[in-house]
């Protein structure tokens, strides 16, 4: 799948990809909160609505960052899970996260704590990659 | 200022302000390329529109990430350069880029190489600050 970028460069490539206010926040609600239905999507605080959530998977898919399958349990729901690609975009999330623990706070004042991160960033990262790798283990066998 | 935000989370906050396909080439072009004047900015190869150029100055400019100044010798052009907290962005550019660097290859062929960032980052980051502190320092003395 070849597609049109703006430029040789990464970031701007990445961003003509990732770039907007919702496709890191979903590999979020992966990676960190395990969701993996669109219903649990749809349940985050932010409020995505149902078509942009729609739209985003999509795309997230189309790049293989994620994969949908049903589980032979349950044919009605599609779950999606992250693949080594996403799972991939940990360090980013996590500077993403430093970043705005450190600056956004003087914006946004119900801001959480971000202990473990800021306290050992590579444990943090590691070990949250480690624990999604295990949720797809067990999903998928 | 505070400002309205989707939820507590360090990342949706994050991308609150910076989850856009522009606001980050913006920073890369000021902290990796050096520049400094609208000019400099519209001539970057994404080819950024003028108009949301100048929105995306203004957006961080208002959070100050960035400041806006008129040099002793000439009147006429504003210099935008990065503050301490735009500087801070350079581990998140530095992950995006190399996420970039290792995924995106397979999207856009055209995509540059990234050597020396993929030899140490923390080195990379650090040179990157460093000089940028020092044009910054040349320039407002």
């Amino acid at each position: 799948m070849q597609k049109k970028f703006r430029s040789p460069c990464a970031i701007a490539s990445t961003l003509d990809v990732l770039g907007d206010k919702w496709s890191l926040v979903l590999v979020r609600d992966m990676l960190i909160k395990g969701k993996k239905t669109f219903k649990e999507f749809s349940s985050s605080p932010e409020g995505i609505a149902t078509g942009i959530l729609a739209s985003r998977l999509k795309l997230l898919e189309s790049y293989g960052l994620i994969t949908k399958r049903k589980l032979p349990d349950n044919k009605k729901e599609n779950i999606y899970l992250l693949t080594e690609k996403g799972i991939d975009l940990a360090p980013v999330i996590m500077e993403i996260t430093l970043w705005g623990d450190k600056y956004m706070r003087a914006y946004n004042e119900e801001l959480s704590s971000y202990e473990a991160l800021k306290k050992d960033k590579t444990v943090a990262i590691n070990t949250v990659q480690k624990n999604y790798r295990q949720v797809v283990a067990q999903i998928i066998g």
